[in-house]
């Protein structure tokens, strides 16, 4: 079984070293290689995402990213900016279901900025379509506006758009999700303004017939970014298109606390995926040894369960995980007083021991 | 001075009442006529917003909203459903600025659902663009895919697009707004994805120029979610689209965990506008006399001093309303224990004593 492994930019390589270092300490043979990916993969071949690249992530079973992303990048033509290396991966593997856990440690619960009863014991999962939508549709760009008010000015535009098959397969996905879970599933739309929407509800609708074991609900996506704050343990499963699943994954995400914790898979129709933290690139403390390595660690335990068949692998290093907050190891983000606080490697190392 | 009163469904009818009832206590001469709108339009004249609620709101100086929406509308077809009376009205009176405050009032730091020490003295300012953007832009509908990979397949699509004039005005209010508070604006947009965004990141910074004073920044939209709940106190003013407006702007409401106490204004390049709660028709307590009717009485307050020119009224009232929260007056979806829990009336009632 063959891994790509990708690191990217900013704290990518030394979180994806630890992953790396975990993946090694089982007893596997797996196949690792390694390409440079966003502003690596500008440097090194001008381009995020250069062919050697992504005909590496074609060939492999899996794929192990770190992060893309550093200011340093920001006066480049959007075509050669970092982030365009995730969307054309997503884009040329088909990586169309992404999952999002959004966990609160019991360990780690008072890292919240919310009230510990709010979230002690969150664990929602957050289901987002990653090859439709705004993300890709055309026509798109700058024009002088055709009509409406504005007629002849200049103005930018975008198109959203969801085919029937598209919303079909990621609601399968999502409902058998559901089926392993609490079976409760809540398709987050925009119905009742979008064209897109409206039909992304009623494909949704027809999907469920198919699972009458889950309970479908549906909600606006502006009370589901209010409900996350108020009540985020009322939701099981959220499923939802790639544009509104951007930004309720991360505010989702960021309700734990310790989004350094939290790992993310992007599957193709044969479950090959790409596995990456959920956090970003984090530029500012790059090459200083303090990131947290775990959500990497634990999207390649993601990686093992979903890609490479081997779940009880998987579940050593979420065990392992378990066990170095239960011995107190923190890195800095996840901090507090009276904690064992090490840097990235030391993590990746006492993950390790206690596999 | 006409203000056209259009208290709506659900608890819209209640909530209204004591704002009107405050208005009245004033010493000012208002005209105030009242229309049908939502569903009572559409059950009163067979559509949400009547040709004759839309000519009283054309006619008036001002507009108070109470809320529109009811379970019971939702097998309509869409465009007779209660939420298009209120697109409507934002787009034939050009309602483009739409300005929600999340204010986090000190007695009542404990009804967040994030720690006292996250929202206590929270002050920020969402000013959304409210007549452009996905919710009104062409085409939109449901078709064949002209292409793609899924070409043939039905298709759900929408048009996002912001042209340069949109984008000035409403960042010439915006720059305008963070003048008058601590002159920090976010621009939140999706630019590394989204050729709109990027469109309207660039006018952004050409307004700029003309507002030397002010700090500008850029967020992306997933980014300002996750910052909203880690630290909504590092923001003062942000600035946005209509879609993601909607969805910041309430997330941002109920970080306060006081939804029933945020007023919100839409105003037209006049300063003529509408004044509504930011929490909606909540059916499910309608006609019981226990809905909070402080937003509403504050977003009274808002129009005497945007639109009505009568800022030291609006101060009355705002006071007012402070010296009620601070003797202890609650309705249910504040209250605490050891409070002076009232309804709907008692509360209305309460502020006008206070004037
Ligand atoms: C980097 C960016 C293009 C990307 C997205 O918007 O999908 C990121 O925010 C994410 O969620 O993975
Ligand atoms: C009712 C709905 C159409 C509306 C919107 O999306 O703008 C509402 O959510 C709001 O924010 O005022």
């Amino acid at each position: 079984m063959k891994i790509a492994v990708l690191p990217g930019d900013g704290i990518g390589p030394e979180i994806v070293k630890e992953a790396v270092k975990v993946l090694h300490a089982l007893d596997e043979q797996f196949e690792m290689e390694e390409a440079p990916v966003g502003g690596a993969g500008y440097e090194a071949k001008g381009h995020p995402l250069p062919d050697s690249t992504l005909a590496l992530a074609k060939e492999a079973d899996a794929i192990l990213f770190g992060a893309v992303g550093d200011w340093k990048y920001d006066s480049l033509e959007r075509a050669l900016r970092p982030e365009q290396a995730i969307l054309g991966l997503r884009k040329h593997l088909q990586l169309f279901a992404n999952f999002r856990p959004a966990i609160c440690y019991p360990q780690l619960t008072n890292a919240s900025s919310l009230k510990p009863e709010i979230v002690s014991g969150l664990d929602i999962l957050i289901v987002r379509e990653l090859n439709g939508d705004i993300y890709f549709g055309a026509p798109r760009g700058v024009r002088q506006a055709p009509d409406g008010a504005f007629e002849g000015a200049r103005e930018g535009f975008d198109t959203m758009r969801y085919s029937e098959p598209e919303v079909r397969r990621i609601g399968h996905v999502a409902f058998q999700a559901a089926q392993k879970r609490d079976k409760r599933l809540t398709s987050v739309d925009k119905a009742n303004v979008l064209e897109t929407s409206q039909f992304w509800k009623e494909v949704m609708i027809d999907v469920a017939r198919e699972y009458p074991d889950v309970t479908l609900s549906h909600m606006y996506v502006d009370n589901a970014a209010m409900q996350l704050v108020k009540a985020p343990k009322s939701f099981d499963v959220i499923v939802t298109g790639n544009m509104f699943g951007d930004i309720l994954s991360d505010e989702a995400a960021m309700l734990t606390g310790s989004i350094g914790m939290l790992p993310s898979a992007s599957l193709d129709r044969n479950n090959k995926g790409l596995y990456e933290p959920s956090h970003g690139s984090a530029p500012d403390i790059a090459g200083k040894g303090v990131a947290n390595p775990l959500a990497t660690i634990l999207s390649a335990a993601m990686m093992l369960r979903y890609s490479l068949n081997k779940a009880d692998q998987a579940d050593r290093i979420e065990r392992a995980v378990q066990k170095v907050l239960e011995a107190g190891y923190r890195t800095g983000d996840i901090a507090t007083p009276g904690c064992r606080q090490v840097g990235t490697a030391e993590m990746g190392d006492a993950v390790r021991a206690a596999l």
